[in-house]
């Protein structure tokens, strides 16, 4: 089957040289986008600035904001039958964006960030009978708000992972699945070990097995 | 001669996973840290997150914000007989920082930001007959600004360069010396080269040529 995966943080600048972002390294993502290559899928891997290489035979698309990421994975989306929402991307961005850089004053400053456009949502709500799989990055009241995201955002299971997995090469993530599907236990392992049990409820979830 | 060497951004975390900062890479500061070491020099280099393994024979301190890069940089300071400022430091930072992630609101944010405590126009301030190079990345009225914060800072030179320089192995360079040295013709080069005509002009300007 075709696959969009989604990887890494977004970027969103507040002028030409200071940006809003989180510590997101990509590998997680990058990791599925392999593990479902790896499987004969075929991958289109829209990824934020990372420091890794593109898994290969998978079509690459970089991208830097949330913006940018919501346009490619949409576009990407349109001939896919599944997608896992990998990325980081920031909720929020500044409302305009200086084209120049400021000057540091010493009053402060008081920047207004107005929410981005939640990519796995609308990815949701247009699947139809596609598969979408979200991640969920919480660590306060966290299997309820990763609940509560899976019904809000229409996806069909829901990966759960904490803030002390980021940047690691080892994660731990318990995954939701949709439709009285409840919770796996916790898994723990490499993200490649991860990633390919991730890859593997995408095949179930979607019953297309083979590519 | 004993030199401090900042380098990389720093990082200035808004909740647990949300942080404001910029694409320096690291490689700059890196580069001089190498040239330095390479001509004998004996380097302390500070350096916020980057993708790159410290110069061999430097001591290395890593850091995240730009309160640890203060820290850091002053303790490293006292027995130095001159710093390099290449770090892309943070001017501002969120007033508080939440524990947990915050959940997105559909009405948008507003950051309180502010200003965080100059590095290298702390080190100018207390460096005695010490030498400081400090950087300036500046995009609008760039010669006016460099040569304005030259002074503000008590820097013994300033190295100019624009964004295009960031993350790239090659940079472009002009260098304002105090005390009627004047501008340098633009320099371009790997950043390898601008870091050795950089080391350079400290060995002059510091008079200790021999470590």
């Amino acid at each position: 089957m075709k696959i969009l995966v989604t990887a890494g943080p977004t970027r969103e600048f507040i002028d030409s040289v200071r940006f809003l972002s989180n510590p997101s390294s990509g590998k997680m993502g990058y990791a599925i986008a392999r593990a479902a290559s790896l499987k004969g899928h075929d991958v289109a891997l829209v990824s934020g600035p990372v420091n890794l290489p593109p898994p290969p035979g998978v079509t690459f698309l970089s991208v830097v904001s949330a913006a940018e990421m919501f346009d490619a994975a949409v576009q990407c989306f349109v001939d896919c039958d599944a997608a896992v929402m990998t990325a980081a991307v920031a909720d929020y961005a500044p409302g305009e964006r200086f084209a120049f850089k400021r000057a540091k004053r010493r009053e402060g400053l008081t920047l207004d960030l107005e929410p981005t456009k939640d990519i796995c949502a609308h990815l949701g709500q247009i699947k139809g009978d596609r598969t979408v799989i979200g991640f969920a990055m919480e660590d306060q009241d966290a299997h309820r708000k990763a609940e509560s995201k899976l019904v809000r955002k229409h996806c069909d299971a829901m990966v759960l992972n904490g803030p002390e997995n980021i940047g690691g090469e080892r994660a731990t993530v318990e995954i939701f699945r949709g439709g009285g599907g409840g919770w796996t236990q916790p898994q723990s392992g490499s993200k490649a070990e991860i990633a390919a049990a991730i890859v593997e409820i995408l095949e179930e979830l979607t019953g297309l097995e083979e590519p």
